[in-house]
C-alpha cells in the first residue's frame, strides 16, 4: 500500500512544500534513501548531508527546507514524525489467527480466536492470550500467564508460570520474563534458596529487547509500569519497580528492589545497584554505577574516559595514591599559608 | 498444606511468642504480609517497619522480639530462617514422572523413570537423565550429558554435549551450559579457530541463572563446584574454575581460565580477566575490574562513583592529568622543603 | 582417524625432532596431555611447566626444543600451529543431510541435500539453506533468510526474517541475529516504535558467541565483515558494521551505527557507544569504555584498577574533588613561582 507524499503529511498533520502526487514506499536514512523513500533531518546536523539526499521527501524543521533537495515535509519534530511515518509506510504483520500445527496449547487455556500462536510453541495450563496477540515460534508460555491483546512475543522468549503482560507490548525473541530471582540465605558454607513466589507483571505498551531477563518478585511482583521501554541483554532482578516511559539501553543491570521513577533514561550497561530509590526524570548515562539512591531530577554520571593504554596506565596507578595526594595538597596549603602569614609578620 | 505457626518453629528448632495455632499460607515481606503470611525482620533496619507489619508470624532476633505486633518466631540468623520456613511453606512442585507428548528423546538416552522430560524437549543419544530430574519445555540436553537425581531444568535451557550436572542443581530459563569457548589463533588476518573439546562439569546444589552462559573447556575442563550459586545473564569463559560456595551476581563476566575459590562472593556486573587467581574468601563489591591475581582474603573494589553529569565531565577530564597532577605536587613538595631549609638557613 | 606425529608435522608444514612414529589422538594443554596427546608452549613463559609435561608431541618454538621432554615439533608461532593441528585432531563432525523427524520446514523454503535441519528446528518461508550447513535443535530461521554453505548454528538459534548469513560461520546456541534494534522517538511521555527493516548481513567464516544478539539495521543493514569473531552474550546494535577480522570478547556492548574498523580486538566487557567511528588495528583493553571516535591505532584503555575496599572507598570518595584539586594545585605552583620571584626581589 503506497502513500503519497500528500496523503502521508495530512495523515501526520503536517504541511508539504513541493509535488506531494509522489509515492513513498519506504523510509530510509538521508544516505540510503532513493526517491521512493522518505527520510528525515535532525535539526542542527551537518546540511550537507540534507543536500546530497537523494531521497523522494524529507521530514524537516522549517529553517531547514530551504537546504531541502526534493519535498520537504514540515515539522516540529522531525525525529518524532518520522517514526510515526515510518509505522505508516512499514506496519506491523498483520496476526493470522489460529494456532499453527506444531504448537502445544494446554486443553484448558485460552486462545482468542483472533490470537495466533505459532509452530513449536507451547502453551501451559490456565494461560490466556487475549485477541490480535502473537505468540512467536517455539515460546513457552507458563501456566496461568496472561499475554493482553494485540502484544506479539518473539520466538523462543519464555513467560514463567502467572506473569502478566498488558497490551500493545512488543517482545524480542530470547526474552526470559518470570525466571526465579538471585534470592539465597547464607547457611555457612551453604546457600539455602529463597522460593520465588511473585509475579512479573508488565504493562501496556512495553517493549522488551532479546535475550533480556526480568526475574519474578520473590513474594511481591517485579513490576515494568506502562510504556517502559527496554533494550537487549538487560537484567531486572526480583522486587524491581520501573515507572512508565523510562527507556533502558542494553546491557544494563539493575540489582533486586530497585525502584525507578518515570521517564528516566538508563545508558548502555550502567549498573543499579538494590534496595535504592531513583527518582522520576533521571538520566543515567552510558556505563555508569549507581550505588546509593538519587533523590534529584537531573543527569548523572561515572566513569573515566578513555586513553591511550601507556598514558592510562600511568594515570590509573595514582588513582590508587588519590586520598593521599589530596593531604599532600592540604599540608602545602597549610604550609603556604603558614608562610604568608609568617611573611607578613616578617615585614 | 498449611503450617501452624507451633508446627512451622518446631521444624526449625525455633522458640516461638504467642499463638502458635494459627495457620501460615504464605512467606512475604513485612510490607505485604496479611494474617496468613510468614515474614521476617533483619535486625538493626527500621524497627517501625516491624511494628507496622499485618503479618501473622515474623522471624525477629530476640532483641525485636517487643516491637513485634504479632507472633514472634525467635532466630539469632532471621532471614536463614526464613528462607528454610519459606521451602518448607513454598516447596517445588513435585516432578511427575514420564516422558511429555511432543518431548523427543533419543532411543538409547536414558530416563529415570522418576525423571520428568517436559513438551518439545529434547534429549540426545547416550544422555543420561537421573530420577527426580525434570527437563523443562524445548530444552536440548546434548548427547551424553548426564543430568543428576533432583536436577531442575528450566525451560529452553541448551546443555552441550558431555556435559555433567550433579543433583539437586537448579538451573532457570534460557541457561547455555557448554557452548564452544572463544578460542582463536591469529593468522595474519583471519582467525584459526581451536577446537574446544573439554566439558562443563557442574556438582551438586548448585543454581544457574536465566541465560548465563557457561562454555566448555578447550581441552580440559570448566569446572563449577557444588554450592556455587550463578544470578542471570553471567559468561563463564573455557576452563574457569569455580570454588564451592561461591555467589555471583547477575551480568559478570569471568574470562578463560581464571580460577575462583571458595565462598567467594563477586558483585553485579564486576569483571574477572583470564588466566589470573582469586583466592577463597574473596569479596568484590558490584562492577569491580578484577585485572590481577588476588592472594589475600578480603573485600576489593573498583570504579568510580556516580555525580552529577557536569561535575563528572570536569573531573573525568581530569583523570588524564592524574600522573602529571602528582607529579606536580612532588614538585611543590621539594620546593616546599627547599624553602623551608632556606627559610632556616636565611634566619 | 590417529595421527602419527610424522603426518601432522608434513601436514603442517613444520620439521620436529625426535620419534615420528608415535600416534597422536588428541589436543591438550601441557598439564593435563598425556603420552597420546599433542601440547604446545608459548615461548617465554615458565619453561619448568614444558619440562613436566608428559605429552607425546609438543609444538615449540626452536629455542625452546632442548627443554621439552618429548617429542618437539618446531615452529614460530606454536599457537597459530598448535590451533591448526588440533583441528586436524578434532575434526567438526560430519554434517549428516536431510531434515530430521520433528523439523518444521516450510514448503517453499529450500533446503540444499547436503545441509542438515535437526529436531525441533523451524525454517520459514522462503528461507534458503546451503549445502553443507547444520541447523541446530529447536533454531528457529525466518522467512527469506539465507545461510551459506557449511554454516553451523548452534542449537535455539534465531535468525530473523531476511537475514544473511555467508560460509563456514560457527554460531553457539542461543544467539538472536536479527531482532529490532531499539529505536524509539520520544513523545511527551510516550516513546514511539520506528519500524526496523533492515537486515542483519553477516560475512564468510563468522563465530558469533552464545547467547550473543545483533540487531537488524533501521532501515540499511547491520554489517559484520568477513573473519570477525564475537564471543558470548555481546550486543550488537542497529546499523553496527564491524570489519573484517575483528575479534570481541564476551559481554561487549556496541551502541547503535557505530563503525567498527578490521583487524581491531575489543576486550571483554568493554562499551562502544553509538553513532562513532573506530579505525582499524584500534586495541580495547577490557572494560574500557568508548564514547568517541578513534581516528588513531593503537591500544586504549580506562578503567580504575583493583584495590580493597577501605581504600577504595578513601579514593574514590576524593575523585569528586580532583577537579578542585587540580586547581588548587595550580593555585599553590602560582604562590610558589610568586613566591621565588618575590624571594629573588628580596635578595
Amino acid at each position: 500500500m503506497p502513500w503519497t507524499i500528500h496523503k502521508l503529511a495530512e495523515r501526520l498533520g503536517l504541511e508539504y512544500r513541493g509535488d506531494g502526487t509522489c509515492a513513498l514506499a519506504r523510509a530510509a536514512s538521508l544516505e540510503s534513501a532513493g526517491p521512493d523513500a522518505l527520510t528525515f533531518f535532525v535539526p542542527g546536523t551537518a546540511v550537507e548531508r540534507l543536500a546530497a539526499t537523494r531521497a523522494g521527501a524529507v521530514i524537516v524543521c522549517a529553517d531547514d527546507v530551504e537546504a531541502a533537495p526534493c519535498v520537504s515535509i514540515v515539522s516540529d519534530e522531525p525525529y518524532l514524525h518520522f517514526a510515526r511515518a515510518s509505522q505508516l509506510l512499514h506496519p506491523l504483520p498483520a496476526v493470522e489467527p489460529g494456532i499453527a500445527t506444531g504448537a502445544t496449547v494446554a486443553p484448558d487455556a485460552f486462545v482468542d480466536e483472533q490470537a495466533h500462536v505459532a509452530t513449536g510453541a507451547i502453551v501451559e495450563t490456565g494461560a490466556r492470550i487475549e485477541g490480535g496477540a502473537m505468540i512467536g515460534p517455539a515460546c513457552v508460555i507458563g501456566s496461568n500467564v496472561r499475554i493482553g491483546p494485540d502484544t506479539r512475543i518473539g520466538a523462543r522468549t519464555v513467560v514463567g508460570d502467572r506473569c502478566i503482560l498488558g497490551a500493545r507490548c512488543i517482545i524480542q525473541p530470547g526474552a526470559v520474563i518470570g525466571s526465579d530471582g538471585f534470592g539465597f540465605a547464607r547457611d555457612g558454607e551453604a546457600w539455602v534458596r529463597i522460593p520465588q513466589i511473585g509475579r512479573v507483571v508488565i504493562g501496556d505498551d512495553v517493549a522488551i529487547g532479546a535475550n533480556t531477563t526480568i526475574d519474578r518478585g520473590t513474594s511481591d511482583d517485579t513490576v515494568i509500569a506502562n510504556g517502559v521501554i527496554l533494550d537487549n541483554q538487560i537484567q531486572i532482578a526480583h522486587n524491581v519497580r520501573i515507572g512508565a516511559g523510562t527507556a533502558i539501553a542494553g546491557c544494563v543491570g539493575v540489582a533486586g528492589s530497585a525502584v525507578i521513577g518515570a521517564r528516566c533514561t538508563i545508558g548502555g550497561a550502567a549498573g543499579i545497584l538494590g534496595h535504592l530509590e531513583i527518582v522520576d526524570d533521571v538520566h543515567i548515562t552510558a556505563r555508569s554505577m549507581v550505588r546509593n539512591s538519587i533523590t534529584r531530577a537531573g543527569t548523572w554520571s561515572s566513569g573515566v574516559p578513555l586513553e591511550p593504554h601507556r598514558e592510562w596506565r600511568r594515570n590509573a596507578a595514582r588513582f590508587h595514591q588519590l586520598d593521599r595526594l589530596a593531604r599532600r595538597v592540604n599540608a602545602l596549603e597549610k604550609d603556604s599559608s603558614a608562610h604568608k602569614s609568617g611573611g607578613i609578620r616578617r615585614e
